[in-house]
């Protein structure tokens, strides 16, 4: 059974060979269009860590794989060593990045698997944990259907979207989050235009979103960052749509930095501002934005770009890669369970019981 | 006389030397720094438009010198020829950039200086125009002198201020504007912070705000534009002091792209937002904002950074270089009058009368 043999959109993100994983190298695109293959945990991780993949959901499905990968690895070991194999796996794949829930999230699924196959000798657990992985997958690819269809109902004909950061079929197993409900709209034939941000310093939007868009010929119009309060001013933004990396209890949103100061100036242009994003990516363990871990990347991503460096030595850089939105900057969060207006805790309390 | 000899901080923007105007190619700095030498009233209007030298107050200095070099060169031929080649200089600047009106400033003021000079011959005339030049050029560094005394009184002891491209001594021809006010409270002895804003897509703030106070030892702490809320949101950011194109009767202020968004977080985080500029900047003949022109620059700026590409082909673009902040979002204009307050048409028009 082969993952990418039927992509929810023209991009497979991931394709699971069974032995191997395959990743787009997101770091080259849209250069160079290549599959970086990893053969066990420990690459899956250090892909994770230099974004060769990124984005919330594909992070845990990638993460997912790894332990798959880990288990055919070790499936021909002793008990003892499959399990320390296994254990090693999970603590090597959890470290990778800090800030995405869905990778604990997916992890947490693998354990359950291995934990409920115990009794099973460790070839059998290695084909459950493949299984489990590849379903996690295949229920990603739904879950974004599901959050496009829903998304899809609020934007108009003719609508000018504002995106920041890459919430798409890269971003995801397929199809997207904040991306799916531009993909899903467009499906119902309504015209829009996407408004992509160019997400500095790893340039996701200008690279990854605008490539995406461009792929499936949907109009889309690229800014660097700062230009996107003067666009609100000019009317020429009707709605902005966010992906999420974690979502706190309460409704406050980490996401790609930068997100925080659209949501402000959003409210002060009285555009409707959205994060889409599944159910896996609200952590009911952390009640406020505040407990969220906010990643901090190296310096040299901030003085240039790849191998081009333009600041001068001696300066000071921060680089937190996350910023979190408050729950009462968000008009609406969109999940695979609809549209969920103004959230609160108790409103996304609901969706887990629905 | 050398206007080089005697630069008002480390940093000479320009150099006159009588047959020839020096220029800082600022379009490689930091990595390269060198002069481009201009002997004529094109060649200035081409740096100018090439972006080698930027900054209102700059181009404003840089525009004069290309007069009296056009001049000098025209000073040998008939009085006609002489008339016509100072017409065609004035022109060819005047179309250099269109938004910062110093550049129109200065050139009024050349003008001036041939009309009352017009029953001399043209030697006589050119080596006028080459004395007002110099004029201007020593009166802008007086004058970002007095910029910076006025709001160094605003700038608290251990202040973190955020800037935005590089009102430095690379965009005046000396001291610089918002950068004059951050070197006139070091020289007071305050204590302080720079967060230089990198402003893409040309990398001013990367590239000449954290190299500038780099030379200096001034800290600075360089971000990507995105950044820019979250530091306010963490209380990072104590006042934001920004330079100006072009000011408005009322008020309503032109800058860098990326200057507005800042306006409106600034209000939002209730935090002190300054535009620092000369007089030289307001244009009373502009009631608001809305009526100044906004260069729309090339398209490649924006799809990547030099010679490097990193947006896929068939990406559309905006790349509008300045924006413009609505007067009510401005808590103070510092000027070489002091500062006022909450800028209006009447509070703006007194600074020329006293």
């Amino acid at each position: 059974m082969n993952a990418s043999s039927e992509p929810a959109c023209g991009v497979a993100t991931m394709r699971w060979l069974g032995g191997a994983l395959e990743l787009i190298d997101q770091r080259y695109l849209p250069q160079r269009f290549a599959y970086i293959r990893c053969s066990n945990a420990l690459e899956v991780a250090e892909a994770i860590r230099a974004m060769v993949v990124r984005g919330a959901p594909a992070i845990g499905c990638a993460a997912a794989f790894g332990m798959a990968l880990e288990a055919a690895r070790q499936a021909g070991t002793s008990r003892v060593a499959f399990d320390e194999g296994l254990e090693k796996g999970f603590s090597v794949l959890g470290a990778s990045r800090p800030t995405a829930v869905n990778l604990f999230w997916a992890l947490q699924r693998m354990r359950e698997c291995w934990q409920a196959s115990r009794s099973e000798e460790p070839p059998r657990i290695a084909a459950l944990l493949a299984e489990r992985a590849l379903a996690l997958y295949h229920a990603d690819i739904a879950t974004n259907l599901a959050i496009g269809r829903a998304g899809a109902a609020l934007i108009e004909e003719g609508d000018s979207v504002m995106t920041h950061c890459n919430a798409g079929a890269l971003a995801t197993a397929g199809h997207g989050t904040a991306l799916g409900v531009i993909r899903s709209a467009r499906d119902q034939g309504k015209r829009l235009r996407v408004i992509a941000n160019e997400t500095r310093p790893f340039l996701q939007g200008a690279r990854l979103t605008a490539w995406e868009m461009v792929q499936e010929n949907i109009p889309v119009t690229l800014i660097t960052d700062n230009m996107a309060g003067h666009l609100m001013f000019q009317g020429k933004v009707h709605k902005i749509i966010v992906g999420a990396d974690r979502i706190a209890a309460n409704g406050d949103a980490a996401n790609k930095i930068g997100s925080y100061a659209l949501a402000v100036l959003a409210r002060y242009h009285r555009i409707p501002f959205y994060v889409a994003a599944p159910l896996s990516s609200i952590d009911l363990a952390i009640a406020e934005g505040s407990g969220i871990v906010i990643e901090e990347r190296a310096a040299s991503e901030v003085t240039g770009y790849g191998e081009l460096r333009w600041a001068p030595e001696g300066v000071a850089v921060e680089n937190p890669a996350f910023d979190i939105t408050p729950a009462g900057l968000i008009s609406g969060l969109i999940t695979e369970k609809g549209v969920t207006l103004k959230p609160t805790t108790a409103s996304i309390a609901g969706l887990f019981r629905s």
